[in-house]
Protein backbone atom coordinates (compact mmCIF):
# COMPACT_ATOMS: atom_id res chain seq x y z
CA UNK A 1 0.00 0.00 0.00
CA UNK A 2 1.54 3.54 -0.78
CA UNK A 3 1.69 5.89 1.64
CA UNK A 4 0.98 9.25 -0.78
CA UNK A 5 -2.11 8.63 -3.27
CA UNK A 6 -3.17 11.45 -6.31
CA UNK A 7 -6.65 12.20 -6.78
CA UNK A 8 -7.91 15.14 -8.92
CA UNK A 9 -8.96 18.11 -6.54
CA UNK A 10 -10.88 21.60 -7.04
CA UNK A 11 -8.50 24.62 -6.26
CA UNK A 12 -8.25 28.28 -7.18
CA UNK A 13 -10.84 27.62 -9.65
CA UNK A 14 -9.62 24.80 -11.12
CA UNK A 15 -9.50 20.71 -10.94
CA UNK A 16 -5.89 19.53 -10.41
CA UNK A 17 -4.21 16.63 -8.92
CA UNK A 18 -3.05 17.06 -5.63
CA UNK A 19 -0.87 14.61 -3.45
CA UNK A 20 -2.74 12.81 -0.23
CA UNK A 21 -1.82 10.93 2.44
CA UNK A 22 -2.86 7.55 2.84
CA UNK A 23 -4.54 6.24 6.08
CA UNK A 24 -4.78 2.68 6.46
CA UNK A 25 -6.29 0.56 9.44
CA UNK A 26 -3.49 -1.53 10.82
CA UNK A 27 -4.21 -4.82 13.02
CA UNK A 28 -1.99 -5.46 15.76
CA UNK A 29 -1.92 -9.56 16.19
CA UNK A 30 0.28 -10.75 18.73
CA UNK A 31 0.90 -14.20 18.51
CA UNK A 32 -2.51 -15.22 16.51
CA UNK A 33 -4.42 -13.12 18.94
CA UNK A 34 -6.09 -9.99 18.02
CA UNK A 35 -5.31 -6.72 20.16
CA UNK A 36 -5.69 -3.65 18.40
CA UNK A 37 -6.47 -1.77 15.15
CA UNK A 38 -5.51 1.87 14.48
CA UNK A 39 -5.63 3.94 11.59
CA UNK A 40 -1.68 5.13 10.41
CA UNK A 41 -0.06 5.77 7.13
CA UNK A 42 1.16 2.53 5.76
CA UNK A 43 5.29 2.69 5.69
CA UNK A 44 7.89 1.89 8.41
CA UNK A 45 5.41 -0.83 9.74
CA UNK A 46 8.35 -2.79 11.17
CA UNK A 47 9.41 0.43 13.26
CA UNK A 48 5.47 1.09 14.42
CA UNK A 49 4.95 -2.44 15.44
CA UNK A 50 8.34 -2.37 17.68
CA UNK A 51 7.72 1.20 18.81
CA UNK A 52 3.75 0.25 19.84
CA UNK A 53 4.97 -2.96 21.12
CA UNK A 54 7.72 -1.44 23.41
CA UNK A 55 6.09 1.54 24.56
CA UNK A 56 2.72 0.37 25.38
CA UNK A 57 4.60 -2.58 27.81
CA UNK A 58 3.55 -5.47 25.63
CA UNK A 59 7.21 -6.66 25.61
CA UNK A 60 9.72 -6.14 27.93
CA UNK A 61 12.52 -5.26 25.89
CA UNK A 62 13.42 -5.37 22.25
CA UNK A 63 14.72 -8.79 22.22
CA UNK A 64 11.18 -10.51 23.17
CA UNK A 65 10.00 -9.66 19.22
CA UNK A 66 10.84 -12.74 17.99
CA UNK A 67 8.95 -12.26 14.30
CA UNK A 68 6.95 -9.45 12.54
CA UNK A 69 4.86 -10.57 9.03
CA UNK A 70 2.95 -7.76 7.86
CA UNK A 71 -0.10 -9.42 5.85
CA UNK A 72 -1.93 -7.10 3.53
CA UNK A 73 -5.74 -7.69 2.77
CA UNK A 74 -8.66 -5.58 0.82
CA UNK A 75 -9.75 -4.87 4.43
CA UNK A 76 -6.33 -3.26 6.00
CA UNK A 77 -2.73 -4.43 6.90
CA UNK A 78 -1.99 -7.08 9.71
CA UNK A 79 1.07 -6.99 11.59
CA UNK A 80 1.55 -10.65 12.87
CA UNK A 81 3.82 -10.53 16.24
CA UNK A 82 5.86 -13.25 17.93
CA UNK A 83 6.38 -12.14 21.07
CA UNK A 84 7.88 -14.27 24.34
CA UNK A 85 6.07 -16.26 25.91
CA UNK A 86 6.64 -14.53 29.29
CA UNK A 87 4.98 -11.58 27.58
CA UNK A 88 2.17 -13.42 25.69
CA UNK A 89 1.22 -14.91 28.99
CA UNK A 90 1.50 -11.21 30.99
CA UNK A 91 -1.08 -9.99 27.94
CA UNK A 92 -3.62 -12.86 27.90
CA UNK A 93 -3.82 -12.33 31.68
CA UNK A 94 -4.56 -8.51 31.36
CA UNK A 95 -7.48 -9.31 28.66
CA UNK A 96 -8.89 -12.16 30.39
CA UNK A 97 -9.60 -9.83 33.59
CA UNK A 98 -10.85 -7.68 31.04
CA UNK A 99 -13.08 -10.12 29.23
CA UNK A 100 -16.14 -8.41 27.90
CA UNK A 101 -14.90 -5.09 27.74
CA UNK A 102 -13.04 -3.17 24.95
CA UNK A 103 -11.25 -0.51 24.88
CA UNK A 104 -10.49 2.90 22.46
CA UNK A 105 -8.51 5.62 22.14
CA UNK A 106 -6.25 4.50 24.97
CA UNK A 107 -4.12 1.27 24.02
CA UNK A 108 -5.46 -1.92 25.90
CA UNK A 109 -6.99 0.43 28.31
CA UNK A 110 -10.31 -0.86 29.83
CA UNK A 111 -11.41 0.97 33.05
CA UNK A 112 -10.37 4.20 34.98
CA UNK A 113 -8.11 2.34 36.77
CA UNK A 114 -5.67 0.88 34.33
CA UNK A 115 -5.43 4.58 32.62
CA UNK A 116 -2.35 5.70 34.33
CA UNK A 117 0.38 3.01 34.28
CA UNK A 118 3.26 2.11 36.61
CA UNK A 119 6.29 3.25 35.43
CA UNK A 120 9.00 3.97 37.28
CA UNK A 121 10.71 7.71 37.45
CA UNK A 122 13.52 7.95 35.01
CA UNK A 123 17.07 8.45 36.38
CA UNK A 124 18.15 12.41 36.37
CA UNK A 125 19.27 13.09 33.14
CA UNK A 126 22.13 15.98 32.31
CA UNK A 127 20.24 18.58 30.98
CA UNK A 128 19.87 18.51 27.42
CA UNK A 129 21.07 21.54 25.40
CA UNK A 130 18.08 24.11 24.12
CA UNK A 131 20.54 25.20 21.12
CA UNK A 132 20.82 21.56 20.12
CA UNK A 133 17.07 21.02 20.23
CA UNK A 134 16.62 24.79 18.21
CA UNK A 135 19.03 23.68 15.55
CA UNK A 136 17.12 19.92 15.08
CA UNK A 137 13.77 21.30 14.82
CA UNK A 138 15.14 24.11 12.34
CA UNK A 139 16.28 20.96 10.01
CA UNK A 140 13.35 18.70 10.46
CA UNK A 141 10.80 20.60 7.67
CA UNK A 142 13.39 19.52 4.88
CA UNK A 143 13.14 15.63 5.88
CA UNK A 144 9.23 15.73 5.99
CA UNK A 145 8.95 13.87 2.99
CA UNK A 146 4.95 13.20 3.34
CA UNK A 147 4.27 16.05 5.16
CA UNK A 148 5.92 18.59 1.99
CA UNK A 149 3.72 16.26 -0.50
CA UNK A 150 0.38 16.19 1.66
CA UNK A 151 -0.09 18.44 4.72
CA UNK A 152 -1.31 16.03 6.59
CA UNK A 153 0.83 13.92 8.62
CA UNK A 154 2.76 14.80 12.09
CA UNK A 155 6.79 13.81 12.60
CA UNK A 156 9.00 12.40 15.07
CA UNK A 157 12.85 12.15 14.98
CA UNK A 158 15.43 11.82 17.70
CA UNK A 159 17.91 14.83 18.26
CA UNK A 160 21.52 14.36 19.67
CA UNK A 161 23.32 16.57 21.75
CA UNK A 162 25.18 18.50 18.75
CA UNK A 163 21.44 19.37 17.11
CA UNK A 164 21.96 16.53 14.51
CA UNK A 165 18.62 14.68 13.93
CA UNK A 166 17.94 10.95 13.22
CA UNK A 167 15.09 8.48 12.67
CA UNK A 168 12.89 10.83 11.41
CA UNK A 169 9.40 9.07 10.88
CA UNK A 170 5.84 10.53 9.65
CA UNK A 171 2.41 9.13 10.41
CA UNK A 172 -1.11 10.65 9.93
CA UNK A 173 -1.46 9.90 13.83
CA UNK A 174 0.75 11.64 16.10
CA UNK A 175 0.79 8.59 18.45
CA UNK A 176 2.12 7.00 15.70
CA UNK A 177 4.59 8.50 14.53
CA UNK A 178 6.11 9.00 18.01
CA UNK A 179 5.62 5.31 18.16
CA UNK A 180 7.68 4.28 14.77
CA UNK A 181 10.43 7.08 16.29
CA UNK A 182 10.69 5.22 19.18
CA UNK A 183 11.02 1.70 17.33
CA UNK A 184 13.69 2.78 15.02
CA UNK A 185 15.97 3.73 17.51
CA UNK A 186 15.31 0.52 19.65
CA UNK A 187 15.73 -0.87 16.12
CA UNK A 188 19.59 0.23 16.20
CA UNK A 189 19.72 -0.26 19.62
CA UNK A 190 19.91 3.45 20.45
CA UNK A 191 19.69 4.02 23.88
CA UNK A 192 16.84 7.21 24.23
CA UNK A 193 18.10 8.32 27.57
CA UNK A 194 20.88 10.63 25.87
CA UNK A 195 18.59 11.99 23.21
CA UNK A 196 15.83 14.35 22.87
CA UNK A 197 12.62 13.31 20.60
CA UNK A 198 10.79 16.42 19.27
CA UNK A 199 7.31 15.77 17.25
CA UNK A 200 5.53 18.31 15.57
CA UNK A 201 2.87 18.18 17.09
CA UNK A 202 0.81 18.64 20.73
CA UNK A 203 2.39 16.29 23.88
CA UNK A 204 -0.33 14.32 25.68
CA UNK A 205 -0.42 12.59 28.46
CA UNK A 206 0.06 9.21 26.45
CA UNK A 207 2.88 10.57 24.92
CA UNK A 208 4.65 11.56 27.39
CA UNK A 209 4.05 7.58 28.76
CA UNK A 210 5.42 5.98 25.70
CA UNK A 211 8.52 8.28 25.61
CA UNK A 212 8.54 7.28 29.31
CA UNK A 213 7.78 3.31 28.91
CA UNK A 214 11.10 3.81 26.19
CA UNK A 215 13.96 6.27 28.92
CA UNK A 216 13.41 9.03 26.97
CA UNK A 217 15.00 11.78 28.94
CA UNK A 218 13.61 15.07 26.88
CA UNK A 219 10.21 15.21 25.12
CA UNK A 220 10.01 18.44 22.48
CA UNK A 221 6.56 19.56 20.99
CA UNK A 222 5.97 22.18 18.45
CA UNK A 223 3.07 22.50 20.18
CA UNK A 224 1.26 22.91 23.15
CA UNK A 225 1.24 20.23 25.79
CA UNK A 226 -1.69 19.48 27.99
CA UNK A 227 -1.43 19.99 31.83
CA UNK A 228 -2.01 15.81 33.09
CA UNK A 229 1.25 15.46 30.48
CA UNK A 230 2.63 18.19 32.37
CA UNK A 231 2.62 16.41 35.67
CA UNK A 232 2.81 13.03 34.24
CA UNK A 233 6.75 14.14 33.02
CA UNK A 234 7.81 15.88 35.93
CA UNK A 235 6.41 12.53 38.30
CA UNK A 236 8.64 10.49 35.38
CA UNK A 237 11.79 13.05 35.81
CA UNK A 238 11.13 13.64 32.03
CA UNK A 239 12.20 17.43 30.52
CA UNK A 240 8.81 18.56 29.21
CA UNK A 241 9.31 21.22 26.34
CA UNK A 242 6.24 22.78 24.25
CA UNK A 243 6.07 25.88 21.62
CA UNK A 244 9.54 24.74 19.94
CA UNK A 245 9.59 27.32 17.26
CA UNK A 246 12.06 29.34 15.78
CA UNK A 247 14.41 29.57 18.82
CA UNK A 248 11.63 29.91 21.27
CA UNK A 249 10.54 27.11 23.31
CA UNK A 250 8.41 27.02 26.83
CA UNK A 251 9.97 24.27 29.42
CA UNK A 252 6.89 22.62 31.05
CA UNK A 253 8.60 20.16 33.28
CA UNK A 254 12.26 19.87 35.01
CA UNK A 255 12.95 23.75 33.93
CA UNK A 256 15.25 23.52 37.00
CA UNK A 257 17.66 21.29 35.41
CA UNK A 258 17.04 23.05 32.08
CA UNK A 259 17.74 26.36 33.69
CA UNK A 260 21.06 25.49 35.36
CA UNK A 261 22.48 24.37 31.84
CA UNK A 262 21.44 27.38 30.68
CA UNK A 263 18.79 27.47 29.26
CA UNK B 1 -12.70 18.89 36.88
CA UNK B 2 -11.46 22.37 35.22
CA UNK B 3 -11.23 22.34 31.66
CA UNK B 4 -7.92 24.82 32.21
CA UNK B 5 -5.14 24.40 34.63
CA UNK B 6 -2.85 26.99 35.67
CA UNK B 7 0.83 26.11 36.24
CA UNK B 8 4.59 27.63 36.52
CA UNK B 9 6.04 27.83 33.39
CA UNK B 10 9.70 28.74 32.27
CA UNK B 11 9.52 31.27 29.23
CA UNK B 12 11.79 33.51 27.88
CA UNK B 13 13.80 33.36 30.31
CA UNK B 14 11.65 33.80 33.40
CA UNK B 15 9.33 31.97 35.27
CA UNK B 16 5.68 32.86 35.04
CA UNK B 17 2.54 31.47 35.40
CA UNK B 18 0.79 29.45 31.85
CA UNK B 19 -2.70 28.02 31.24
CA UNK B 20 -2.61 24.67 30.45
CA UNK B 21 -5.64 22.30 28.75
CA UNK B 22 -7.00 19.86 30.86
CA UNK B 23 -7.15 16.54 29.53
CA UNK B 24 -8.77 13.79 31.41
CA UNK B 25 -9.72 10.30 31.24
CA UNK B 26 -13.88 10.04 30.10
CA UNK B 27 -15.06 6.49 30.50
CA UNK B 28 -18.11 5.86 28.79
CA UNK B 29 -20.75 3.53 30.18
CA UNK B 30 -23.42 1.51 28.70
CA UNK B 31 -26.40 0.40 31.25
CA UNK B 32 -24.03 -0.32 33.55
CA UNK B 33 -21.10 -1.79 31.07
CA UNK B 34 -17.69 -0.25 30.48
CA UNK B 35 -17.57 0.70 27.11
CA UNK B 36 -14.64 2.49 26.09
CA UNK B 37 -12.19 5.00 28.04
CA UNK B 38 -11.26 8.44 25.58
CA UNK B 39 -9.32 11.47 27.08
CA UNK B 40 -10.94 14.75 26.48
CA UNK B 41 -11.42 17.89 27.61
CA UNK B 42 -13.54 17.64 30.61
CA UNK B 43 -16.36 20.27 29.39
CA UNK B 44 -20.01 19.64 27.49
CA UNK B 45 -19.50 15.98 28.54
CA UNK B 46 -23.51 16.01 27.93
CA UNK B 47 -22.70 16.65 24.45
CA UNK B 48 -20.12 14.48 24.49
CA UNK B 49 -22.03 11.55 25.33
CA UNK B 50 -25.32 12.15 22.97
CA UNK B 51 -23.05 13.01 19.87
CA UNK B 52 -20.17 9.94 20.54
CA UNK B 53 -23.35 7.66 20.80
CA UNK B 54 -24.91 8.99 17.90
CA UNK B 55 -22.38 9.17 15.80
CA UNK B 56 -20.46 5.84 17.02
CA UNK B 57 -23.83 3.95 15.82
CA UNK B 58 -24.64 2.88 19.87
CA UNK B 59 -28.17 4.41 19.90
CA UNK B 60 -30.11 4.64 16.91
CA UNK B 61 -31.75 8.14 17.47
CA UNK B 62 -31.28 11.27 19.99
CA UNK B 63 -34.84 9.85 21.59
CA UNK B 64 -33.32 6.76 22.62
CA UNK B 65 -30.67 8.42 25.04
CA UNK B 66 -32.92 8.19 28.66
CA UNK B 67 -30.49 9.50 31.06
CA UNK B 68 -26.47 10.66 30.77
CA UNK B 69 -25.29 10.49 34.61
CA UNK B 70 -21.83 12.16 35.16
CA UNK B 71 -19.35 10.61 38.30
CA UNK B 72 -16.14 12.06 38.99
CA UNK B 73 -13.62 10.16 41.15
CA UNK B 74 -9.65 10.72 41.32
CA UNK B 75 -9.19 8.53 38.42
CA UNK B 76 -11.48 10.38 36.32
CA UNK B 77 -14.94 10.96 35.05
CA UNK B 78 -17.42 8.24 34.21
CA UNK B 79 -20.34 8.90 32.06
CA UNK B 80 -23.21 6.90 33.10
CA UNK B 81 -25.85 6.55 29.96
CA UNK B 82 -29.09 5.29 30.01
CA UNK B 83 -29.70 3.91 26.52
CA UNK B 84 -33.09 2.03 25.09
CA UNK B 85 -32.68 -1.65 25.25
CA UNK B 86 -33.45 -2.18 22.10
CA UNK B 87 -30.19 -0.28 21.50
CA UNK B 88 -28.20 -1.68 24.29
CA UNK B 89 -29.17 -5.59 22.91
CA UNK B 90 -27.35 -4.30 19.82
CA UNK B 91 -24.85 -3.44 21.78
CA UNK B 92 -23.96 -6.65 23.72
CA UNK B 93 -24.74 -8.88 21.06
CA UNK B 94 -21.82 -7.03 18.78
CA UNK B 95 -19.87 -7.14 22.22
CA UNK B 96 -20.30 -10.49 23.09
CA UNK B 97 -18.96 -11.63 19.12
CA UNK B 98 -16.15 -9.97 19.66
CA UNK B 99 -15.40 -12.13 23.67
CA UNK B 100 -12.03 -11.52 24.43
CA UNK B 101 -10.66 -8.84 21.73
CA UNK B 102 -10.10 -5.21 22.82
CA UNK B 103 -10.21 -2.69 20.54
CA UNK B 104 -8.17 0.68 20.24
CA UNK B 105 -8.16 3.62 18.20
CA UNK B 106 -10.94 3.19 16.12
CA UNK B 107 -14.20 3.32 18.79
CA UNK B 108 -15.63 -0.80 19.32
CA UNK B 109 -13.89 -2.10 16.40
CA UNK B 110 -11.94 -5.02 16.99
CA UNK B 111 -11.06 -6.09 13.55
CA UNK B 112 -10.31 -5.50 10.31
CA UNK B 113 -13.80 -5.97 8.53
CA UNK B 114 -15.47 -3.29 11.36
CA UNK B 115 -13.29 -0.55 10.67
CA UNK B 116 -15.58 0.49 7.35
CA UNK B 117 -19.38 0.85 8.86
CA UNK B 118 -22.07 0.21 6.31
CA UNK B 119 -23.26 3.39 6.20
CA UNK B 120 -26.16 4.46 3.77
CA UNK B 121 -24.82 7.54 1.33
CA UNK B 122 -26.77 10.51 2.19
CA UNK B 123 -29.74 12.42 -0.24
CA UNK B 124 -27.88 14.38 -2.16
CA UNK B 125 -27.83 18.18 -0.60
CA UNK B 126 -27.97 21.39 -2.68
CA UNK B 127 -24.21 22.80 -2.45
CA UNK B 128 -23.04 24.95 0.15
CA UNK B 129 -22.39 28.15 -0.45
CA UNK B 130 -18.01 28.32 0.27
CA UNK B 131 -18.76 32.55 1.44
CA UNK B 132 -20.94 31.19 4.03
CA UNK B 133 -17.73 28.48 4.65
CA UNK B 134 -15.25 31.69 4.82
CA UNK B 135 -17.39 33.67 7.08
CA UNK B 136 -17.74 31.22 9.52
CA UNK B 137 -14.49 30.39 9.61
CA UNK B 138 -12.98 33.98 9.76
CA UNK B 139 -15.41 34.16 12.93
CA UNK B 140 -14.09 31.26 14.89
CA UNK B 141 -11.36 32.10 16.46
CA UNK B 142 -12.84 34.53 18.41
CA UNK B 143 -15.27 31.81 19.80
CA UNK B 144 -11.87 29.06 20.54
CA UNK B 145 -11.96 30.58 24.15
CA UNK B 146 -9.93 27.61 25.60
CA UNK B 147 -7.51 27.53 22.62
CA UNK B 148 -7.14 31.51 23.50
CA UNK B 149 -5.90 30.30 26.97
CA UNK B 150 -4.17 27.45 26.01
CA UNK B 151 -2.85 26.61 22.43
CA UNK B 152 -3.84 22.89 22.79
CA UNK B 153 -7.42 22.53 21.75
CA UNK B 154 -9.44 21.59 18.34
CA UNK B 155 -12.75 22.78 17.80
CA UNK B 156 -15.99 22.38 15.65
CA UNK B 157 -19.08 24.40 15.21
CA UNK B 158 -22.14 24.73 12.96
CA UNK B 159 -21.76 26.84 9.92
CA UNK B 160 -25.58 27.78 8.35
CA UNK B 161 -26.20 29.12 4.61
CA UNK B 162 -25.71 32.60 5.82
CA UNK B 163 -22.24 32.70 7.66
CA UNK B 164 -23.35 32.30 11.21
CA UNK B 165 -21.53 30.23 13.14
CA UNK B 166 -22.98 28.24 16.62
CA UNK B 167 -22.51 24.98 18.71
CA UNK B 168 -18.93 25.78 19.02
CA UNK B 169 -17.13 23.16 20.68
CA UNK B 170 -13.41 22.26 22.10
CA UNK B 171 -11.48 19.75 23.08
CA UNK B 172 -8.21 17.99 23.09
CA UNK B 173 -9.09 15.71 20.88
CA UNK B 174 -10.27 16.25 17.16
CA UNK B 175 -12.91 13.27 17.84
CA UNK B 176 -14.24 14.61 20.75
CA UNK B 177 -14.47 18.20 19.72
CA UNK B 178 -16.89 16.90 16.61
CA UNK B 179 -18.86 14.21 18.61
CA UNK B 180 -19.50 17.34 20.86
CA UNK B 181 -20.84 19.83 18.23
CA UNK B 182 -22.81 17.10 16.53
CA UNK B 183 -24.50 16.03 20.08
CA UNK B 184 -24.74 19.79 20.81
CA UNK B 185 -27.04 19.91 17.39
CA UNK B 186 -28.73 16.41 18.45
CA UNK B 187 -29.80 18.04 21.84
CA UNK B 188 -31.36 21.41 20.01
CA UNK B 189 -32.99 19.44 17.45
CA UNK B 190 -31.03 20.63 14.64
CA UNK B 191 -30.88 18.59 11.57
CA UNK B 192 -27.39 18.47 10.12
CA UNK B 193 -28.13 18.07 6.52
CA UNK B 194 -28.59 21.85 5.66
CA UNK B 195 -25.76 22.77 7.77
CA UNK B 196 -21.72 22.87 7.29
CA UNK B 197 -19.63 21.64 10.53
CA UNK B 198 -16.41 23.03 10.71
CA UNK B 199 -13.56 21.68 12.14
CA UNK B 200 -9.93 22.95 13.25
CA UNK B 201 -7.77 19.90 12.75
CA UNK B 202 -7.34 17.37 9.66
CA UNK B 203 -9.95 15.60 8.54
CA UNK B 204 -9.18 11.89 8.80
CA UNK B 205 -11.74 8.85 7.81
CA UNK B 206 -13.53 8.63 10.81
CA UNK B 207 -14.62 11.78 11.68
CA UNK B 208 -16.40 11.68 7.89
CA UNK B 209 -17.96 8.28 9.64
CA UNK B 210 -19.08 10.25 12.32
CA UNK B 211 -20.64 12.67 10.21
CA UNK B 212 -22.09 10.59 8.03
CA UNK B 213 -24.23 9.10 11.01
CA UNK B 214 -25.49 12.40 11.91
CA UNK B 215 -26.36 13.62 8.37
CA UNK B 216 -24.22 16.14 7.95
CA UNK B 217 -23.92 17.04 4.02
CA UNK B 218 -20.74 19.29 3.96
CA UNK B 219 -17.49 18.68 6.63
CA UNK B 220 -14.65 21.48 6.16
CA UNK B 221 -11.54 21.30 7.70
CA UNK B 222 -8.95 23.82 8.16
CA UNK B 223 -6.44 21.39 7.55
CA UNK B 224 -5.52 18.66 5.26
CA UNK B 225 -8.46 15.47 5.19
CA UNK B 226 -6.54 11.83 4.07
CA UNK B 227 -7.09 9.86 0.85
CA UNK B 228 -9.19 7.34 2.85
CA UNK B 229 -11.07 10.33 4.28
CA UNK B 230 -11.68 11.87 0.90
CA UNK B 231 -12.96 7.96 -0.79
CA UNK B 232 -15.86 7.63 1.82
CA UNK B 233 -17.16 11.39 1.64
CA UNK B 234 -17.30 10.71 -2.27
CA UNK B 235 -18.81 7.55 -1.81
CA UNK B 236 -21.63 9.02 1.12
CA UNK B 237 -22.48 12.43 -0.90
CA UNK B 238 -20.54 14.47 1.64
CA UNK B 239 -18.85 17.70 0.40
CA UNK B 240 -15.45 17.59 2.47
CA UNK B 241 -13.23 20.59 2.21
CA UNK B 242 -9.69 21.08 3.26
CA UNK B 243 -7.31 23.96 3.82
CA UNK B 244 -10.27 26.33 4.62
CA UNK B 245 -8.18 29.41 5.47
CA UNK B 246 -8.46 33.27 4.91
CA UNK B 247 -10.70 33.28 1.40
CA UNK B 248 -8.98 29.78 0.36
CA UNK B 249 -10.31 26.35 0.27
CA UNK B 250 -9.82 22.94 -1.53
CA UNK B 251 -12.87 20.76 -3.14
CA UNK B 252 -11.61 17.01 -2.26
CA UNK B 253 -14.91 15.27 -2.53
CA UNK B 254 -18.80 17.14 -3.72
CA UNK B 255 -16.68 19.25 -5.97
CA UNK B 256 -19.04 19.13 -8.82
CA UNK B 257 -22.05 19.94 -7.33
CA UNK B 258 -20.01 22.70 -5.13
CA UNK B 259 -19.11 24.03 -9.00
CA UNK B 260 -22.70 24.39 -10.17
CA UNK B 261 -23.01 26.33 -7.30
CA UNK B 262 -20.03 29.42 -8.17
CA UNK B 263 -17.43 27.95 -5.91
Amino acid sequence: MKSVVRRPVWRDGACRPDDLAEEAPVAFEYNGISHAVMLATPADLDDFAIGFSLSEGIVARRLNIFDIHCAESNAGITLQIEIASEDFVRLKARRRSLAGRTGCGLCGTESLDQVMRDLPPLPLAEPFPLAALHAGVRRLPALQVLQQATGATHAACRVDRDGAISHVREDVGRHNALDKTLGALARDGIAAGDSAVVITSRASFEMVQKAAALGVGTLAAVSAPTARAVRLAEGLNITLIGFLRQGACVIYAGSNRMVEFGA
